[in-house]
Protein backbone atom coordinates (compact mmCIF):
# COMPACT_ATOMS: atom_id res chain seq x y z
CA UNK A 1 0.00 0.00 0.00
CA UNK A 2 0.82 3.62 -0.72
CA UNK A 3 1.18 5.13 2.85
CA UNK A 4 2.62 8.04 2.06
CA UNK A 5 -0.05 9.07 -0.38
CA UNK A 6 -2.48 11.61 0.89
CA UNK A 7 -6.35 10.95 0.27
CA UNK A 8 -8.82 12.93 0.48
CA UNK A 9 -12.25 11.94 2.95
CA UNK A 10 -14.51 14.22 3.99
CA UNK A 11 -12.78 17.49 3.56
CA UNK A 12 -9.52 16.41 4.56
CA UNK A 13 -6.34 15.37 3.63
CA UNK A 14 -5.23 11.82 5.17
CA UNK A 15 -2.82 9.29 4.36
CA UNK A 16 -4.17 6.67 2.70
CA UNK A 17 -3.13 4.01 5.30
CA UNK A 18 -5.52 6.17 7.92
CA UNK A 19 -8.36 7.06 5.53
CA UNK A 20 -10.92 5.43 6.65
CA UNK A 21 -15.41 5.81 6.82
CA UNK A 22 -17.71 4.35 9.35
CA UNK A 23 -19.14 1.17 9.02
CA UNK A 24 -22.13 2.56 9.32
CA UNK A 25 -21.78 4.35 6.06
CA UNK A 26 -23.84 3.24 3.35
CA UNK A 27 -21.23 3.17 0.66
CA UNK A 28 -19.80 0.18 3.36
CA UNK A 29 -23.06 -1.19 4.48
CA UNK A 30 -24.59 -1.80 1.16
CA UNK A 31 -22.10 -0.33 -1.78
CA UNK A 32 -24.37 2.79 -1.73
CA UNK A 33 -22.20 4.56 -3.68
CA UNK A 34 -21.43 6.53 -7.20
CA UNK A 35 -17.74 6.80 -8.20
CA UNK A 36 -15.17 7.70 -10.87
CA UNK A 37 -12.34 7.18 -12.50
CA UNK A 38 -10.04 9.50 -13.96
CA UNK A 39 -6.95 10.21 -15.71
CA UNK A 40 -5.44 13.61 -14.84
CA UNK A 41 -2.39 14.67 -17.82
CA UNK A 42 -0.12 17.15 -17.07
CA UNK A 43 -1.94 18.55 -13.69
CA UNK A 44 -5.14 18.41 -16.18
CA UNK A 45 -8.19 15.89 -15.58
CA UNK A 46 -9.06 14.74 -18.76
CA UNK A 47 -12.62 15.30 -20.14
CA UNK A 48 -14.05 16.54 -16.70
CA UNK A 49 -17.20 17.73 -18.27
CA UNK A 50 -18.31 13.94 -19.01
CA UNK A 51 -17.71 12.64 -15.93
CA UNK A 52 -19.47 15.15 -14.00
CA UNK A 53 -22.35 14.06 -16.44
CA UNK A 54 -21.92 10.38 -16.09
CA UNK A 55 -21.74 11.10 -12.06
CA UNK A 56 -24.85 13.12 -12.33
CA UNK A 57 -26.34 10.12 -14.67
CA UNK A 58 -25.29 7.83 -11.68
CA UNK A 59 -26.77 9.73 -8.50
CA UNK A 60 -30.00 10.49 -10.38
CA UNK A 61 -30.33 6.56 -11.23
CA UNK A 62 -29.64 6.28 -7.15
CA UNK A 63 -31.81 9.26 -6.13
CA UNK A 64 -28.52 9.99 -4.42
CA UNK A 65 -29.19 13.75 -3.86
CA UNK A 66 -25.46 14.51 -2.67
CA UNK A 67 -26.15 18.76 -3.26
CA UNK A 68 -22.04 19.23 -4.08
CA UNK A 69 -21.10 21.58 -7.15
CA UNK A 70 -18.92 20.58 -9.62
CA UNK A 71 -16.61 23.01 -8.54
CA UNK A 72 -16.30 21.84 -5.20
CA UNK A 73 -15.76 18.27 -5.96
CA UNK A 74 -13.03 19.48 -8.45
CA UNK A 75 -11.61 21.98 -5.71
CA UNK A 76 -11.20 18.76 -3.80
CA UNK A 77 -9.63 17.27 -6.78
CA UNK A 78 -7.02 19.75 -7.56
CA UNK A 79 -6.15 20.02 -3.55
CA UNK A 80 -5.40 16.61 -3.48
CA UNK A 81 -3.17 16.26 -6.36
CA UNK A 82 -1.57 19.22 -5.16
CA UNK A 83 -1.24 17.61 -1.72
CA UNK A 84 0.91 14.54 -3.26
CA UNK A 85 2.84 16.57 -6.01
CA UNK A 86 1.13 14.55 -9.04
CA UNK A 87 1.07 15.73 -12.70
CA UNK A 88 0.09 12.78 -14.26
CA UNK A 89 -2.40 10.12 -12.14
CA UNK A 90 -5.00 8.52 -11.85
CA UNK A 91 -7.81 9.29 -9.54
CA UNK A 92 -11.11 7.62 -8.12
CA UNK A 93 -13.44 10.08 -6.94
CA UNK A 94 -16.41 8.39 -4.65
CA UNK A 95 -19.66 9.93 -2.98
CA UNK A 96 -21.69 7.68 -1.05
CA UNK A 97 -24.92 7.99 0.85
CA UNK A 98 -23.69 8.74 4.12
CA UNK A 99 -24.43 7.14 7.56
CA UNK A 100 -28.40 7.17 7.58
CA UNK A 101 -31.10 5.91 10.75
CA UNK A 102 -33.03 3.38 9.85
CA UNK A 103 -32.56 0.77 7.53
CA UNK A 104 -32.28 0.14 3.89
CA UNK A 105 -34.85 2.60 2.57
CA UNK A 106 -32.57 5.24 1.75
CA UNK A 107 -33.78 8.65 3.37
CA UNK A 108 -33.86 12.17 1.10
CA UNK A 109 -31.88 14.10 3.33
CA UNK A 110 -28.46 13.00 2.65
CA UNK A 111 -24.88 14.20 4.04
CA UNK A 112 -22.78 12.15 1.79
CA UNK A 113 -19.18 10.81 2.14
CA UNK A 114 -16.82 11.98 -0.27
CA UNK A 115 -12.95 10.31 -0.71
CA UNK A 116 -10.85 11.26 -3.41
CA UNK A 117 -7.96 8.56 -4.19
CA UNK A 118 -5.04 9.28 -6.32
CA UNK A 119 -1.90 7.39 -7.60
CA UNK A 120 0.52 7.96 -9.47
CA UNK A 121 0.75 7.10 -13.53
CA UNK A 122 3.03 7.40 -16.47
CA UNK A 123 2.91 10.48 -18.64
CA UNK A 124 0.50 10.57 -21.43
CA UNK A 125 -0.28 12.02 -24.75
CA UNK A 126 2.11 11.58 -28.12
CA UNK A 127 5.23 11.41 -25.86
CA UNK A 128 3.84 9.11 -22.97
CA UNK A 129 3.60 5.70 -22.18
CA UNK A 130 0.43 2.98 -21.57
CA UNK A 131 -0.01 1.90 -18.26
CA UNK A 132 -0.34 -2.10 -19.73
CA UNK A 133 3.14 -3.96 -21.02
CA UNK A 134 1.44 -5.92 -23.56
CA UNK A 135 -1.84 -6.64 -25.35
CA UNK A 136 -4.45 -7.58 -23.20
CA UNK A 137 -5.22 -11.34 -23.19
CA UNK A 138 -9.03 -11.90 -22.54
CA UNK A 139 -11.32 -15.02 -21.82
CA UNK A 140 -15.11 -15.10 -22.03
CA UNK A 141 -16.57 -15.93 -18.67
CA UNK A 142 -19.87 -17.49 -17.22
CA UNK A 143 -21.15 -14.67 -15.12
CA UNK A 144 -23.59 -12.37 -16.91
CA UNK A 145 -23.86 -8.55 -16.92
CA UNK A 146 -26.15 -7.59 -14.64
CA UNK A 147 -29.41 -6.41 -16.90
CA UNK A 148 -30.04 -2.90 -16.85
CA UNK A 149 -33.60 -3.21 -15.19
CA UNK A 150 -32.08 -4.78 -11.62
CA UNK A 151 -29.44 -2.04 -12.01
CA UNK A 152 -28.96 0.59 -14.59
CA UNK A 153 -25.81 -0.19 -16.86
CA UNK A 154 -24.94 3.41 -16.83
CA UNK A 155 -24.79 3.65 -13.17
CA UNK A 156 -21.28 3.38 -12.04
CA UNK A 157 -21.09 2.46 -8.59
CA UNK A 158 -19.65 0.83 -5.05
CA UNK A 159 -21.52 -2.35 -6.60
CA UNK A 160 -19.06 -4.26 -8.06
CA UNK A 161 -19.38 -7.82 -7.38
CA UNK A 162 -20.67 -8.59 -10.97
CA UNK A 163 -17.41 -7.58 -12.15
CA UNK A 164 -15.36 -9.53 -9.29
CA UNK A 165 -17.38 -12.67 -10.11
CA UNK A 166 -16.56 -12.28 -13.57
CA UNK A 167 -12.43 -11.79 -12.85
CA UNK A 168 -12.65 -14.36 -9.88
CA UNK A 169 -13.25 -16.61 -13.03
CA UNK A 170 -9.99 -16.37 -14.80
CA UNK A 171 -8.16 -17.49 -11.71
CA UNK A 172 -5.97 -20.41 -12.16
CA UNK A 173 -5.31 -23.52 -9.94
CA UNK A 174 -2.72 -21.10 -8.27
CA UNK A 175 -5.14 -18.63 -7.68
CA UNK A 176 -3.59 -16.18 -10.26
CA UNK A 177 -5.09 -14.59 -12.93
CA UNK A 178 -5.26 -16.85 -16.68
CA UNK A 179 -5.86 -13.47 -18.43
CA UNK A 180 -5.64 -9.75 -18.04
CA UNK A 181 -9.84 -9.16 -18.42
CA UNK A 182 -12.84 -11.57 -18.26
CA UNK A 183 -15.47 -10.68 -21.02
CA UNK A 184 -19.54 -10.90 -20.35
CA UNK A 185 -21.97 -11.75 -21.99
CA UNK A 186 -25.95 -10.27 -21.17
CA UNK A 187 -28.05 -12.45 -20.69
CA UNK A 188 -28.82 -13.35 -24.23
CA UNK A 189 -25.92 -14.46 -25.21
CA UNK A 190 -24.28 -10.68 -26.57
CA UNK A 191 -21.34 -10.15 -25.88
CA UNK A 192 -21.14 -7.17 -23.71
CA UNK A 193 -18.45 -5.79 -21.89
CA UNK A 194 -15.23 -6.63 -19.81
CA UNK A 195 -15.12 -6.35 -16.13
CA UNK A 196 -13.25 -2.91 -16.43
CA UNK A 197 -13.43 -2.18 -20.27
CA UNK A 198 -15.10 -1.67 -22.95
CA UNK A 199 -14.96 -3.89 -26.23
CA UNK A 200 -14.29 -3.19 -29.82
CA UNK A 201 -13.71 -4.98 -33.14
CA UNK A 202 -12.88 -3.83 -36.55
CA UNK A 203 -14.21 -6.32 -39.46
CA UNK A 204 -13.54 -5.27 -42.99
CA UNK A 205 -12.29 -1.58 -41.81
CA UNK A 206 -15.67 -0.68 -39.68
CA UNK A 207 -15.44 -0.49 -36.21
CA UNK A 208 -17.86 -1.71 -34.11
CA UNK A 209 -19.02 -2.06 -30.22
CA UNK A 210 -21.86 -3.43 -28.31
CA UNK A 211 -24.54 -0.54 -27.97
CA UNK A 212 -25.14 1.22 -24.69
CA UNK A 213 -28.67 0.00 -25.44
CA UNK A 214 -27.81 -3.34 -23.92
CA UNK A 215 -26.11 -3.63 -20.62
CA UNK A 216 -22.98 -2.12 -21.43
CA UNK A 217 -21.28 0.66 -19.31
CA UNK A 218 -21.29 4.38 -21.33
CA UNK A 219 -17.35 4.55 -21.05
CA UNK A 220 -16.56 8.05 -21.63
CA UNK A 221 -13.13 6.58 -23.24
CA UNK A 222 -15.92 4.63 -25.76
CA UNK A 223 -17.28 7.79 -25.83
CA UNK A 224 -13.96 9.97 -27.25
CA UNK A 225 -12.76 6.67 -29.00
CA UNK A 226 -16.48 7.52 -31.34
CA UNK A 227 -15.87 10.99 -31.80
CA UNK A 228 -12.13 10.16 -33.11
CA UNK A 229 -13.89 7.07 -35.68
CA UNK A 230 -16.36 9.90 -36.77
CA UNK A 231 -13.67 12.33 -36.88
CA UNK A 232 -11.36 10.24 -39.00
CA UNK A 233 -14.30 9.55 -41.13
CA UNK A 234 -14.44 5.74 -40.19
CA UNK A 235 -17.33 3.51 -40.14
CA UNK A 236 -18.88 2.96 -36.44
CA UNK A 237 -21.47 0.40 -35.51
CA UNK A 238 -23.06 0.20 -31.73
CA UNK A 239 -25.28 -3.13 -32.15
CA UNK A 240 -25.50 -6.50 -30.63
CA UNK A 241 -22.63 -8.98 -31.80
CA UNK A 242 -21.90 -12.52 -30.93
CA UNK A 243 -19.01 -14.01 -29.63
CA UNK A 244 -18.21 -15.31 -33.47
CA UNK A 245 -18.42 -12.24 -34.84
CA UNK A 246 -15.79 -11.06 -32.53
CA UNK A 247 -13.54 -13.81 -32.77
CA UNK A 248 -13.20 -13.94 -36.52
CA UNK A 249 -12.53 -9.98 -36.21
CA UNK A 250 -9.46 -8.10 -37.85
CA UNK A 251 -9.08 -6.60 -35.37
CA UNK A 252 -9.70 -6.03 -31.20
CA UNK A 253 -9.24 -3.64 -28.38
CA UNK A 254 -10.12 -3.04 -24.92
CA UNK A 255 -10.92 0.98 -23.74
CA UNK A 256 -11.15 2.21 -20.43
CA UNK A 257 -9.46 5.51 -18.56
CA UNK A 258 -5.99 4.29 -18.03
CA UNK A 259 -5.42 1.35 -20.22
CA UNK A 260 -6.61 4.34 -22.72
CA UNK A 261 -6.72 2.16 -25.74
CA UNK A 262 -5.19 -1.35 -25.21
CA UNK A 263 -5.28 -4.19 -28.14
CA UNK A 264 -6.76 -7.64 -27.77
CA UNK A 265 -3.55 -10.00 -28.12
CA UNK A 266 -5.81 -13.58 -27.59
CA UNK A 267 -9.87 -14.01 -26.98
CA UNK A 268 -10.72 -17.55 -25.76
CA UNK A 269 -7.18 -18.42 -27.11
CA UNK A 270 -7.81 -17.03 -30.74
CA UNK A 271 -5.41 -14.87 -32.20
CA UNK A 272 -6.92 -11.17 -32.87
CA UNK A 273 -4.20 -8.57 -32.41
CA UNK A 274 -4.56 -4.80 -32.96
CA UNK A 275 -3.78 -3.50 -36.59
CA UNK A 276 -3.95 -0.68 -38.77
CA UNK A 277 -7.18 1.03 -37.24
CA UNK A 278 -6.54 0.50 -33.67
CA UNK A 279 -3.57 2.18 -34.23
CA UNK A 280 -4.91 5.02 -35.90
CA UNK A 281 -7.31 5.50 -33.33
CA UNK A 282 -4.92 5.32 -30.87
CA UNK A 283 -3.04 7.76 -32.30
CA UNK A 284 -5.65 9.98 -32.49
CA UNK A 285 -6.33 9.57 -28.40
CA UNK A 286 -2.95 10.42 -27.55
CA UNK A 287 -3.50 13.77 -29.73
CA UNK A 288 -6.68 14.37 -28.05
CA UNK A 289 -4.65 13.85 -24.42
CA UNK A 290 -1.87 16.04 -25.28
CA UNK A 291 -3.80 18.80 -27.13
CA UNK A 292 -6.36 19.34 -24.31
CA UNK A 293 -3.58 18.49 -21.58
CA UNK A 294 -0.18 19.20 -22.34
CA UNK A 295 -0.28 22.30 -24.80
CA UNK A 296 -1.61 25.52 -22.67
CA UNK B 1 -27.05 7.06 15.90
CA UNK B 2 -26.98 4.92 18.50
CA UNK B 3 -23.30 6.39 20.19
CA UNK B 4 -23.20 4.25 23.07
CA UNK B 5 -23.30 1.15 20.97
CA UNK B 6 -19.81 -1.42 21.04
CA UNK B 7 -19.18 -2.61 17.54
CA UNK B 8 -16.71 -5.30 17.57
CA UNK B 9 -13.88 -4.59 15.00
CA UNK B 10 -11.60 -6.26 13.43
CA UNK B 11 -11.19 -8.02 16.89
CA UNK B 12 -11.29 -4.37 19.29
CA UNK B 13 -14.64 -3.24 20.81
CA UNK B 14 -15.36 0.26 19.63
CA UNK B 15 -17.93 2.73 20.03
CA UNK B 16 -19.98 2.83 16.90
CA UNK B 17 -19.43 6.36 16.59
CA UNK B 18 -15.84 5.57 15.90
CA UNK B 19 -15.80 1.96 14.54
CA UNK B 20 -14.54 2.41 10.54
CA UNK B 21 -12.72 0.85 8.17
CA UNK B 22 -10.15 1.85 5.57
CA UNK B 23 -11.42 3.46 2.32
CA UNK B 24 -9.37 0.70 0.45
CA UNK B 25 -10.91 -2.25 2.19
CA UNK B 26 -12.47 -3.84 -0.75
CA UNK B 27 -15.90 -3.80 1.01
CA UNK B 28 -16.39 -0.61 1.19
CA UNK B 29 -14.72 0.11 -2.49
CA UNK B 30 -16.34 -2.42 -4.48
CA UNK B 31 -19.17 -3.75 -1.91
CA UNK B 32 -16.79 -7.31 -1.82
CA UNK B 33 -18.05 -8.67 1.35
CA UNK B 34 -20.33 -11.35 3.16
CA UNK B 35 -22.65 -10.75 5.60
CA UNK B 36 -25.56 -12.29 8.08
CA UNK B 37 -28.16 -10.74 9.80
CA UNK B 38 -29.27 -12.52 12.98
CA UNK B 39 -31.46 -12.18 16.13
CA UNK B 40 -30.36 -13.37 19.58
CA UNK B 41 -33.19 -13.85 21.75
CA UNK B 42 -32.51 -14.07 25.33
CA UNK B 43 -28.55 -14.41 24.82
CA UNK B 44 -28.49 -17.19 22.29
CA UNK B 45 -28.06 -16.64 18.51
CA UNK B 46 -30.95 -18.04 17.10
CA UNK B 47 -30.19 -20.87 14.07
CA UNK B 48 -26.12 -19.96 14.60
CA UNK B 49 -25.86 -23.36 12.40
CA UNK B 50 -27.92 -22.18 9.50
CA UNK B 51 -26.40 -18.85 10.00
CA UNK B 52 -22.97 -20.29 9.45
CA UNK B 53 -23.94 -22.06 6.81
CA UNK B 54 -25.34 -19.56 4.50
CA UNK B 55 -22.11 -17.53 5.36
CA UNK B 56 -19.75 -20.28 4.13
CA UNK B 57 -22.03 -20.65 0.39
CA UNK B 58 -21.53 -16.49 0.25
CA UNK B 59 -17.93 -16.86 0.88
CA UNK B 60 -17.43 -19.37 -1.66
CA UNK B 61 -19.71 -17.93 -4.45
CA UNK B 62 -17.36 -15.48 -3.70
CA UNK B 63 -14.58 -17.04 -3.61
CA UNK B 64 -13.49 -15.19 -0.34
CA UNK B 65 -11.87 -18.00 1.86
CA UNK B 66 -11.48 -15.99 5.23
CA UNK B 67 -10.01 -18.42 7.06
CA UNK B 68 -12.02 -17.76 10.32
CA UNK B 69 -13.75 -20.28 12.23
CA UNK B 70 -17.18 -20.49 13.10
CA UNK B 71 -16.12 -20.60 16.73
CA UNK B 72 -13.85 -17.69 16.19
CA UNK B 73 -17.06 -15.46 14.96
CA UNK B 74 -18.90 -16.57 17.60
CA UNK B 75 -16.36 -15.71 20.53
CA UNK B 76 -16.70 -12.05 18.44
CA UNK B 77 -20.25 -11.74 18.46
CA UNK B 78 -20.55 -13.32 22.21
CA UNK B 79 -18.32 -11.03 23.53
CA UNK B 80 -19.80 -8.23 21.50
CA UNK B 81 -23.74 -8.97 23.45
CA UNK B 82 -21.54 -8.88 26.44
CA UNK B 83 -20.05 -5.84 26.41
CA UNK B 84 -23.29 -3.96 25.33
CA UNK B 85 -25.33 -5.58 28.03
CA UNK B 86 -27.84 -7.33 25.51
CA UNK B 87 -29.98 -10.14 25.96
CA UNK B 88 -32.42 -9.39 23.12
CA UNK B 89 -30.74 -8.01 19.85
CA UNK B 90 -30.06 -7.83 16.11
CA UNK B 91 -26.68 -8.62 15.29
CA UNK B 92 -25.42 -8.34 11.43
CA UNK B 93 -21.66 -10.18 11.06
CA UNK B 94 -19.70 -8.92 7.76
CA UNK B 95 -16.51 -10.05 6.48
CA UNK B 96 -15.12 -8.51 3.50
CA UNK B 97 -11.84 -9.34 1.58
CA UNK B 98 -10.04 -6.98 3.54
CA UNK B 99 -7.52 -4.68 1.73
CA UNK B 100 -5.84 -6.15 -1.15
CA UNK B 101 -2.79 -4.56 -3.39
CA UNK B 102 -3.74 -4.51 -7.03
CA UNK B 103 -6.91 -3.34 -9.20
CA UNK B 104 -10.33 -5.22 -8.86
CA UNK B 105 -9.16 -9.36 -9.56
CA UNK B 106 -9.22 -10.53 -5.89
CA UNK B 107 -5.75 -11.77 -4.88
CA UNK B 108 -6.44 -15.57 -2.95
CA UNK B 109 -4.28 -14.49 0.16
CA UNK B 110 -7.05 -12.45 2.34
CA UNK B 111 -7.00 -10.71 5.56
CA UNK B 112 -10.20 -10.17 6.01
CA UNK B 113 -12.05 -7.64 8.25
CA UNK B 114 -15.01 -8.61 10.54
CA UNK B 115 -17.63 -6.47 11.66
CA UNK B 116 -19.71 -6.59 14.06
CA UNK B 117 -23.06 -4.74 14.40
CA UNK B 118 -25.58 -4.83 16.88
CA UNK B 119 -28.86 -3.07 18.46
CA UNK B 120 -31.52 -4.05 21.11
CA UNK B 121 -34.66 -5.80 19.98
CA UNK B 122 -37.76 -6.63 22.25
CA UNK B 123 -37.50 -9.88 23.49
CA UNK B 124 -39.05 -12.70 21.29
CA UNK B 125 -40.91 -16.30 21.31
CA UNK B 126 -44.71 -16.75 22.94
CA UNK B 127 -44.02 -14.14 25.71
CA UNK B 128 -42.33 -11.31 23.20
CA UNK B 129 -43.16 -8.01 20.76
CA UNK B 130 -43.01 -7.99 17.10
CA UNK B 131 -40.43 -5.54 15.80
CA UNK B 132 -43.38 -4.11 13.59
CA UNK B 133 -46.46 -2.59 14.51
CA UNK B 134 -48.59 -3.68 11.69
CA UNK B 135 -48.97 -5.92 9.38
CA UNK B 136 -46.74 -4.80 6.24
CA UNK B 137 -48.35 -2.41 3.18
CA UNK B 138 -46.22 -3.89 0.19
CA UNK B 139 -46.00 -2.73 -3.56
CA UNK B 140 -44.83 -4.13 -6.60
CA UNK B 141 -41.73 -2.33 -8.36
CA UNK B 142 -39.88 -2.28 -11.53
CA UNK B 143 -36.85 -2.75 -10.56
CA UNK B 144 -36.29 -6.64 -11.60
CA UNK B 145 -34.22 -8.80 -9.30
CA UNK B 146 -30.89 -9.44 -10.19
CA UNK B 147 -30.34 -13.04 -12.07
CA UNK B 148 -28.30 -15.68 -10.63
CA UNK B 149 -26.19 -16.09 -13.50
CA UNK B 150 -25.33 -12.62 -12.69
CA UNK B 151 -24.75 -12.45 -9.09
CA UNK B 152 -25.71 -15.93 -7.40
CA UNK B 153 -29.35 -15.50 -5.29
CA UNK B 154 -28.03 -17.50 -2.44
CA UNK B 155 -24.95 -14.69 -1.72
CA UNK B 156 -25.91 -12.10 0.67
CA UNK B 157 -23.16 -9.68 0.35
CA UNK B 158 -22.90 -5.64 0.87
CA UNK B 159 -23.97 -5.45 -3.16
CA UNK B 160 -27.50 -4.12 -2.09
CA UNK B 161 -28.13 -1.63 -4.91
CA UNK B 162 -30.89 -3.98 -6.01
CA UNK B 163 -33.06 -4.24 -3.11
CA UNK B 164 -32.12 0.06 -2.36
CA UNK B 165 -32.89 0.69 -5.73
CA UNK B 166 -36.42 -1.32 -5.33
CA UNK B 167 -36.86 0.74 -2.12
CA UNK B 168 -36.23 4.22 -3.60
CA UNK B 169 -39.09 3.31 -6.03
CA UNK B 170 -41.66 3.47 -3.01
CA UNK B 171 -41.00 6.99 -2.13
CA UNK B 172 -43.64 9.63 -2.75
CA UNK B 173 -43.02 13.63 -3.44
CA UNK B 174 -42.22 14.24 0.22
CA UNK B 175 -39.56 11.37 -0.21
CA UNK B 176 -41.08 9.30 2.49
CA UNK B 177 -41.97 5.53 1.60
CA UNK B 178 -45.15 5.02 0.33
CA UNK B 179 -45.44 1.10 1.53
CA UNK B 180 -43.09 -0.93 4.27
CA UNK B 181 -42.26 -3.21 1.57
CA UNK B 182 -41.18 -3.48 -2.21
CA UNK B 183 -41.58 -6.43 -3.50
CA UNK B 184 -39.62 -7.17 -7.44
CA UNK B 185 -40.44 -9.65 -9.87
CA UNK B 186 -37.62 -11.85 -12.02
CA UNK B 187 -37.31 -10.76 -15.09
CA UNK B 188 -39.60 -13.24 -16.07
CA UNK B 189 -42.43 -11.67 -14.55
CA UNK B 190 -42.46 -14.02 -11.57
CA UNK B 191 -42.24 -12.39 -8.23
CA UNK B 192 -39.72 -13.20 -6.78
CA UNK B 193 -38.98 -11.23 -3.24
CA UNK B 194 -39.26 -8.11 -1.17
CA UNK B 195 -36.26 -5.91 -0.94
CA UNK B 196 -35.01 -7.43 2.65
CA UNK B 197 -37.74 -10.37 2.83
CA UNK B 198 -39.05 -13.62 1.26
CA UNK B 199 -43.24 -13.82 0.10
CA UNK B 200 -45.44 -16.02 1.32
CA UNK B 201 -49.17 -16.44 0.28
CA UNK B 202 -51.92 -19.16 1.09
CA UNK B 203 -54.53 -20.87 -1.02
CA UNK B 204 -57.52 -23.28 -0.11
CA UNK B 205 -54.86 -24.36 3.03
CA UNK B 206 -52.17 -24.23 0.80
CA UNK B 207 -49.05 -22.81 1.36
CA UNK B 208 -46.98 -21.29 -1.11
CA UNK B 209 -43.56 -19.34 -1.68
CA UNK B 210 -41.43 -18.63 -4.20
CA UNK B 211 -38.60 -21.62 -5.24
CA UNK B 212 -35.05 -20.19 -4.93
CA UNK B 213 -34.60 -22.20 -7.95
CA UNK B 214 -35.52 -18.40 -9.11
CA UNK B 215 -33.54 -15.51 -8.39
CA UNK B 216 -35.05 -15.70 -4.45
CA UNK B 217 -32.77 -15.20 -1.46
CA UNK B 218 -32.58 -18.65 1.10
CA UNK B 219 -34.19 -16.47 3.92
CA UNK B 220 -32.86 -18.43 7.30
CA UNK B 221 -36.70 -17.55 8.56
CA UNK B 222 -38.22 -19.06 5.06
CA UNK B 223 -36.31 -22.71 5.78
CA UNK B 224 -37.56 -22.51 9.52
CA UNK B 225 -41.00 -21.78 8.46
CA UNK B 226 -41.15 -24.43 5.61
CA UNK B 227 -40.22 -26.87 8.42
CA UNK B 228 -42.65 -25.82 10.73
CA UNK B 229 -45.23 -26.18 7.73
CA UNK B 230 -44.35 -29.23 7.18
CA UNK B 231 -44.25 -30.46 11.51
CA UNK B 232 -47.79 -28.78 11.37
CA UNK B 233 -49.24 -31.07 8.53
CA UNK B 234 -49.67 -27.99 6.09
CA UNK B 235 -49.47 -28.77 2.39
CA UNK B 236 -46.55 -26.43 1.01
CA UNK B 237 -45.78 -25.92 -2.27
CA UNK B 238 -42.44 -23.67 -3.85
CA UNK B 239 -42.59 -22.57 -7.62
CA UNK B 240 -42.70 -19.67 -9.88
CA UNK B 241 -45.94 -17.18 -9.70
CA UNK B 242 -47.38 -14.55 -11.33
CA UNK B 243 -49.11 -11.63 -10.06
CA UNK B 244 -52.26 -12.65 -9.94
CA UNK B 245 -51.92 -16.00 -8.22
CA UNK B 246 -50.73 -13.46 -4.86
CA UNK B 247 -53.36 -10.70 -5.36
CA UNK B 248 -56.21 -13.83 -5.08
CA UNK B 249 -54.73 -15.66 -2.48
CA UNK B 250 -56.82 -15.95 1.00
CA UNK B 251 -53.67 -15.34 3.50
CA UNK B 252 -50.44 -13.40 3.03
CA UNK B 253 -47.26 -12.01 4.93
CA UNK B 254 -43.57 -11.89 4.65
CA UNK B 255 -40.73 -13.43 6.38
CA UNK B 256 -37.16 -12.03 7.46
CA UNK B 257 -35.04 -12.22 10.69
CA UNK B 258 -36.41 -9.20 12.25
CA UNK B 259 -40.09 -9.05 10.82
CA UNK B 260 -40.38 -13.36 11.88
CA UNK B 261 -44.15 -13.65 10.27
CA UNK B 262 -45.45 -9.97 9.38
CA UNK B 263 -48.62 -10.19 7.43
CA UNK B 264 -49.22 -8.33 4.52
CA UNK B 265 -52.14 -5.74 4.96
CA UNK B 266 -52.80 -4.88 1.10
CA UNK B 267 -50.05 -5.40 -2.12
CA UNK B 268 -50.62 -3.07 -4.70
CA UNK B 269 -54.02 -1.71 -2.78
CA UNK B 270 -55.26 -4.70 -2.83
CA UNK B 271 -56.37 -6.37 0.93
CA UNK B 272 -54.81 -9.28 1.68
CA UNK B 273 -53.98 -9.61 5.00
CA UNK B 274 -52.94 -12.79 7.39
CA UNK B 275 -55.44 -15.62 8.61
CA UNK B 276 -55.15 -18.87 10.22
CA UNK B 277 -52.60 -20.02 8.45
CA UNK B 278 -50.58 -17.13 8.67
CA UNK B 279 -51.61 -16.88 13.06
CA UNK B 280 -50.66 -20.55 13.22
CA UNK B 281 -47.23 -20.15 11.41
CA UNK B 282 -46.59 -17.54 13.69
CA UNK B 283 -47.28 -19.48 16.93
CA UNK B 284 -45.46 -22.31 15.73
CA UNK B 285 -42.32 -19.73 15.00
CA UNK B 286 -42.67 -18.33 18.52
CA UNK B 287 -42.44 -21.54 19.91
CA UNK B 288 -39.79 -22.71 18.26
CA UNK B 289 -37.78 -19.22 19.37
CA UNK B 290 -39.26 -19.75 22.69
CA UNK B 291 -37.83 -23.65 23.21
CA UNK B 292 -33.99 -23.20 21.57
CA UNK B 293 -33.42 -19.83 23.37
CA UNK B 294 -35.54 -19.11 26.40
CA UNK B 295 -35.80 -22.59 28.25
CA UNK B 296 -32.64 -23.95 29.03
Amino acid sequence: MSDDVLYHVDGDLVPASEATVSVDDRGFRYGDAAFETMRVYGGTVFAWGAHMERLERTCDALSLAHGLAANDLRGRIDETLAANDLEDAYVRLSITRGVQPGKLTPQPDIDPTVVIYVKPLPRGGVDGDSVWDDPATVRTVDTRRIPADAIPAAAKTHNYLNGILARAELRDEDGQPSADEALMFDCEDHVAEGATSNLWFVRDGVVHTPTTDGPVLPGITRAIVLELAAEAGLSVREGRYDLETVLTADEAFLTNRTWELRPIETLDGHKLGGGPVTERLSRAYDERVERACYQE
